[in-house]
Formats: C-alpha cells, structure tokens, sequence
C-alpha cells in the first residue's frame, strides 16, 4: 500500500477549500464575539469517563480510546465538545452570572456518520449558561440563523420541537411511566401501530395525545392546531408558547421556513427544553443542530441551565461557493535595501507580494499575479501586467 | 477521581489565553499569506506508517497509536506536521513550480517534551519546496523572524549552524565515513575527549577539524575564524557562504542577535543544509526551529528541496502580554423591531452589543461594557456608562 494512502473518510484539506474554511472559521467565531461569546479551547484529549460523562455518553462507540503512558489510564479523543465546553463552565470558570461560551475545533470519530462522511469533522458552536428562560435559546437560535447566513445559504429550513410535549404526557399517566425511551423511538420513527399496541392501557386522553402526535407536523399552525388537540396540562402549554416564540422569531430574522415536528425527539434524553435543527438545499443531515440541555453540566458538580448549538465547519464550507483567486504582485528576489522596503511597504498595504526565486521566474502561479515591482530608472515601480 | 480532571500535561486553554493564541494565530496566518504562502489541512489521524516515514521517524515514541475499526490497520494521531505537508506537496499538489504551504493546527505527544510542557502544542510553520537555493532560506529565515516580531518579541537571539561542514568533512576520509552518527553526537554534546579518541585513525586535516568544531561558537565573526580553520573543501567552502549570508540578512531584517554553532547539529539526521532555531527571553528551549530538509518528499515518490519553520503558537502566546479587556455595549433583552435593528446596526459596525437577559440585568460582566442601549424620547439610544 502506497504510504501517501489516507484512512477511509479522512482527507487532507487543500488550499482553496482550506481558505473557505479559514474565512468561514473568523467569520462565525467574529460573529460569535460580537453578541459577547468568549472563545474556550477544551484539549483534543481528556480520560475517557470524563468525556463520557452525561451527555456525552451517547458518543462511547463513535470516541476512539487510547492508554496514557503518563497514568495507565484510558484516554479518549473527543468527538464532541460539548461536554468538554459546560466541563469548562461548571468547573473552572465557575461563574454566578450568565456565561457566553464559543469554541471551534477538530473532533475525530471512529466511524463516519454516513457514507462520505468525514471522521474529523470541525466543530463550531456556542453555548449560554445560567438563564433557564426562552430568551436564552431565542438567541442562540438566532445566532444559528445568522452564522448559516454568513456562510452564504440562501434557503434555510428550521425544524422545531420540544421535549416537554411528551414528557408532560408521561408526567401525568402512571402507566405511561417507565416506558420514556420506548415511547422516545416509536415517535421518533412515527410507529404509529405501536404507538397504539403500547398505549392501551393508558388514560384516553395520553393516549389520544400519543397517537396525535405524528401528525403535528408543519409550519407554525401546527402549534394553534396541538393546542386543541392535546391535553391543557401546563407543561403542553408552556412548550408550546416557547415554540410559537421561537418560530415568530425565526420567521422575523431570516427568510427561514420554519417548521414545527412535534414527534421529533432525536436526542430526547440529553435534552430538556427545546430543540430545532437546521437544513439547507444540497445536504440531507441538519447542517446545525441545537437546543436546552439543563443538565448536562451536573455530571461535573454544577448542574445550570444550557442551550447552545453546534455544526460542521468543512460541512459548511463546502456547500460554499470557491474563494475566488486572489491577486498578487510579483516581485524579483533580492537583498538590495529599496527592494526590500518596496516589497515591506507593499506587504503592509495588505498586498500579497511573491518573490521569484531564482530559475522560477517563470513558474505558474497559484495566486493571480496582476503587477510586478520592477526597477525602472532608478526606483522600484509597479507595472501591470497584461 | 473527579471527573473534571484532566490528564498530565493537557489543559483546557480559558477565554483571555484563548483571544491571545486565536489572535496570533490569525496574525501569523496573514502574514504567511501576505508571502504568497498556502494554506493547507492535513488530517490529525493518518496510518502510522505514512506519519513516521522519512523524517517521521523520529516522532514514534511520541505518537499516540490507535486501532482503526474500518481498516483493522493501526493508525498514529500526528506528533509533527511536517511529514504531513511534504507529502501534500509530493503527492497530492505535485506542482513543479516553487510551491510555498503553512499550516496550523494542534498535534499530540504521548509524553510531554519537559515537565511543564504541553501534550497538546498547536503547531504552526511555513515551507517552501522546489527551490535548492539558499534565497529559499533566506525567506524562511525571514518569515521566522517577523513571526516572532509580530508577537511582539523584542529580544530574538538566532542560532544557525549547518550540517554541510560535517558531511563535507566525512565524505573527503574514508576513515570517517560510517562513523557519521557518532560523530554527531560526540559533537553535539561537544564531547573532544570522544572526538580525539574516535579521530584516531582519520587524516590529521579532518581530525584537526573535528577537534576544532566545538570551539567553533559565537558571533558572526566565527565565519571569518572557521574559513581559516577548516580544511578548504568545496562542501564546507559553501555551508560557510550560506551561513553568511543568512546571518548578514538575519542582521538586517531585525535587530536579532546572531550567532554560530558549527557544532550543534540537533535533528541532523533528517537536515540537509542550514538549520535555525530562534531563542526568547523567558524560555530555556528555542522557540522556533527550521531548516532544509531536501529529502522529505522522497518517502513520497517526490524528492524536492525543501526548507522550512515551525513554532508552538501556545508557547509564543503566553509569553505575549496579556489581552486588553474589550469595551462593549449593553442592551436590554426584547423583540421590539426597533431595539433589534439598533443592536444589529452596532455589530454591523463592529461592537461587541450583549443583550442582558432577564433577570441578569446586575450580572458582572466579563466584557467592560461602558456604554448601554437605553430608550429614550422613543428612540433607542447609547448611553455612556459612569
């Protein structure tokens, strides 16, 4: 096997797509600091339990493991940062007060989450902590909106959904008890059969809820619509006001079609409040996912409220379009003082300026060289070239 | 054990040393391209015999190892990205012009390189390959120096040395020839009792020379010393040539204080010509190393002249002073279409605007907000905070 061979999904990333990522990486995480995000950088490696560690458990078979010569001990490879990011929240910076947090950096993954899936994906998102209400999550989705905006997508697609739905149905039914994660995956693959084989013995009421459920999907009259057909209980309000907050938001920000999937509960069970996800033409995964996450900093001691967002930079700048080329001066190589201070000058102008080694002055250039310094009666001028 | 600890020698980077290392990082970057210089991406995961051929050789016992569960082959998380970018170069870019990439991006080391140092560094460097010249050193030598200038190091001492002495000196005695590691580490340790011993049997010219080497140390003038010394070969005649003209450039360019070190020769194996390494106050190792090393592509199918730099942007940023807190501007949380587009017309212009949420109006803010959006007479307005 040729020693140049990369593994399965995984790449190198080459100058042209490398500077769509580089751009994109400065513009969200700009983007980021302007609504007051601190930047945090969670190392590549930490002990395996603590990545594991609440909701970071669900990534066990996608974390590569490693031994720690230092300590015997297991390490792990992050596959995600989150948990990494509310570690850092809970523990070290230890605030009272409501914390901003960002943070962009690669993650690697055992196996790829589809078929041309990249195993080192570049996670981007940002996280607020400390403030339980809607107006936290209606800022972290509006940040969503705008980093896809400044990415250049044109049609966005939000999906919206809540946990407190079916958790509020569960809540109020004794049979239903117990039965969370079953309930959990059949409305997440809308069974509605087994939906109905699992509730018989629950209150007509949950039971009419359940089976409802797979329905209410659609834009936001879905919500007018669950409001007559659920049960008044206050937890079926409360998300539903949160969700119809959420969708006239998103509807005012952006050109964003908002829908509303109230059976959609994919990562139910870190969730604790709302959740949406983001798709965009050319890519059949959410480009973003996010939302309320309460507890995912009690693993570490210090349980408080968390809702945040996340998505894959190489993901995102591939649906770009190319960087186009960037000019370029050529220059001649040489140490005589007014060169160099014609090539510094320029340079700090922001120009890009090449210096042809010798023998290469007439090598390809990958940048667009539109001018040349050159001495012409005795001064170092820029000609244009044709 | 706490499940917030993290292993030896890895830590989480917090937002005031995060703005610090994302700051010269991006100013460094600019500057690698104000050179014509490329970005690229290499993966942090490859099979472990492409990371450790040719010059990766070295990195073994520092690279952490991993079974791959798609191909059943080991694979290495990268220690050092320079094997990696020359075989971007070699393989996948395969230009015959000069062809100038950098790179940053974290590496991990199974073991720490000193007790305080970190497993995780974020390497950064720049190459150039194509060009055999010393115009090409000269040009690395340069960007290593205003990478250090722009992270605002004041006192800079460069140390260049050149392993064409030594080769020139073992190819001209047969005596010599096969001795070639020995000889190496007799003199970089500057042992001259080993030196004598092992020099035996070799002509009195190269003996005399070898003897000479270690003493061979100190500014400039040390040229002049050693084209007087050393034997006349064309090998040596040249090695010296190049260490001037470096050390004159160095010279120019920047108030660094140069000196030479015929005798250190650190990394030898996988050299060429001219190394460098760059020293700072307040850390005992070189801040940044770099050097030709034509061979590197070879391993590739690609054997081009090559010659480069590299640094630990984590190490650079902490001896940087630390960052100015940010103004900012508080605003009041709300939908009101009218706050909204006064908020969003302050990031427009490049305010970092955090929107109080309710019922954290008196939290203690991590930015110096002495300005806030206030509604007043119907408008929203900026008021200076006292």
């Amino acid at each position: 096997m040729p020693n140049w061979l990369l593994p399965e999904n995984i790449a190198d990333v080459l100058p042209s797509e490398a500077r769509k990522i580089e751009e994109l990486r400065r513009r969200l995480l700009d983007n980021f600091r302007l609504y007051g995000y601190e930047m945090v950088m969670p190392p590549l490696l930490e002990y395996l339990e603590s990545l594991l560690t609440g909701a970071g458990q669900d990534t066990d078979l996608r974390t590569f493991k490693l031994v720690d010569q230092l300590s015997g001990r297991t390490l792990g490879v992050r596959a995600d940062m989150t948990t990494q990011v509310a570690r850092i929240d809970a523990h070290l910076l230890n605030r009272a007060s409501v914390t901003r947090l960002c943070y962009a950096g690669s993650v690697l993954h055992t196996r790829p989450s589809g078929l041309h899936a990249t195993r080192e994906p570049v996670q981007i998102g940002a996280e607020i902590y400390g403030h339980a209400g809607i107006e936290a999550d209606a800022e972290i989705q509006e940040l969503a909106l705008n980093s896809l905006a400044l990415a250049g997508m044109q049609e966005v697609r939000l999906d919206l959904c809540h946990v407190g739905v079916l958790r509020a149905l569960i809540a109020n039914d004794a049979a239903a008890r117990g039965q969370e994660a079953a309930l959990f995956g059949l409305l997440e693959s809308k069974d509605v059969p087994g939906l109905r084989a699992i509730s018989n013995a629950y209150q007509p009421a949950t039971r009419d809820a359940l089976l409802a459920l797979p329905g209410l999907y659609g834009d936001i009259s879905v919500i007018a619509k669950a409001r007559i057909t659920l049960p008044a209980l206050p937890g079926i309000a409360r998300a539903l006001d949160e969700l119809q907050a959420l969708a006239e938001l998103a509807g005012s920000v952006k050109a964003a079609n908002v829908t509303i999937d109230l059976a959609d509960l994919r990562g139910y069970h870190y969730h604790s409040g709302v959740m949406f996800a983001a798709y965009v033409p050319g890519l059949p995964n959410a480009v973003v996912r996010g939302g309320r996450y309460d507890h995912v900093g009690e693993a570490f001691g210090r349980a408080r409220p968390a809702t945040g967002f996340s998505m894959d930079l190489r993901e995102l700048a591939r649906l770009m379009p190319g960087a186009e080329r960037k000019r370029a001066i050529r220059a001649p190589w040489g140490t005589e003082a007014g060169l160099r201070e014609k090539i510094a000058e320029l340079r700090r102008a922001g120009e890009i300026v090449i210096q042809s080694l010798p023998g290469h002055e007439n090598d390809q250039d990958e940048f667009d060289c539109d001018r040349a310094v050159e001495f012409s009666n005795g001064n170092w001028i820029i000609k244009i070239l044709g």
